[in-house]
């Protein structure tokens, strides 16, 4: 004997499999859509169902583009500095990086950081592609502007070994304190990186 | 100039349309399910697509039902004791009373609680159709099962009153302390509830 009608369970499986959705959660979403009018779940559905189709790669810094689109805007800005690259894992880093509006350079999206645990080799990130684009683009810089985690720390080191004796500076984010919080809270790894990059004033 | 491809965007606006999904959580969902291949986005869309259509409620008990069924499964066994009746605010407090296997009569959802905050009065909700139940069906007791918060109160409160005096007892939930909850942690007014409550060993 069921509980819940088979259409609402659907819908609480289908949340479900979202990062960080546990079957609680999923029945709050699910219930909150079915006892509105149909308009929001419909919305959302067809937004789903078109995203895919929606939505493809630029092909030079594999930032996401609408579906067709060859290159990101990001790239093609003649206002952008192509000579100067931040490498990120993911596509979403970059809007993390836009909302800084302290950049002007281009980007390089990895698809992900170099995870044994995970699977994730170095050879599955589009690694070449930035080497290439470094001869191409005649590129100075390169930002490693990974996450400060091992994952981030070791896809760093890995490309700047493969990036070897070319004529361009490499660079990373700056670790050390977060804005906002008491030298107490730091923790030790974080004081250190702190310490290490400290800055005459 | 756009940073994200116009089908993304909409599934990150409707995604936070959600209760409690912020401008964050709705960017994490969306890009877990542009990341993957498009089944698993597909596959919510189309059990978005269909829950309307498939939900209904039971006409006795107004919990959901698939569509077309007249009454709930939990109604109409014949093992569950249509004289005692618990009595809920929402569809899904029948799933949270049902996992406890603890209760073998049937329910009455009033798809609400009464609210003058958020303009919820007791008429929009189905008490009518509860009185209605008493009389129908020969209800010996209910279990006013709502939350135990100031509208869960207020509720059974004016529920209380409608029932007058009909041949029916009415209960409630017991307050008390939660399991595993030191007594230390719980605060006054439960903890005043539990003294109130007190049972004999």
């Amino acid at each position: 004997m069921s509980i819940l009608p088979p259409a609402l369970t659907d819908v609480i499986e289908a949340l479900g499999t979202l990062p960080g959705v546990g079957p609680r959660t999923a029945e709050r979403y699910a219930y909150y859509l079915v006892r509105n009018d149909s308009t929001k779940a419909q919305k959302l559905a067809s937004a789903l169902q078109d995203m895919h189709a929606g939505v493809g790669y630029c092909k030079k810094t594999y930032a996401l583009v609408p579906a067709g689109q060859e290159l990101s805007d990001l790239y093609t800005d003649p206002r952008r500095d192509k000579t100067l690259v931040a490498v990120v894992a993911e596509p979403f880093d970059i809007v993390a990086l836009e909302k800084t509006a302290s950049f002007n350079g281009t980007y390089h999206v990895l698809g992900g950081l170099v995870s044994p645990i995970d699977g994730v080799g170095p050879e599955s990130l589009r690694i070449a592609e930035l080497i290439q684009r470094i001869d191409d683009d005649g590129v100075q810089e390169i930002i490693l502007a990974t996450n400060a985690s091992v994952e981030g720390e070791s896809t760093a080191l890995y490309i700047q070994k493969q990036i070897g004796d070319r004529p361009v500076q490499v660079t990373r984010l700056a670790r050390g304190l977060p804005i906002g919080v008491d030298l107490e809270y730091a923790d030790q790894i974080t004081l250190t990186r702190a310490l290490e990059g400290r800055q005459t004033l």
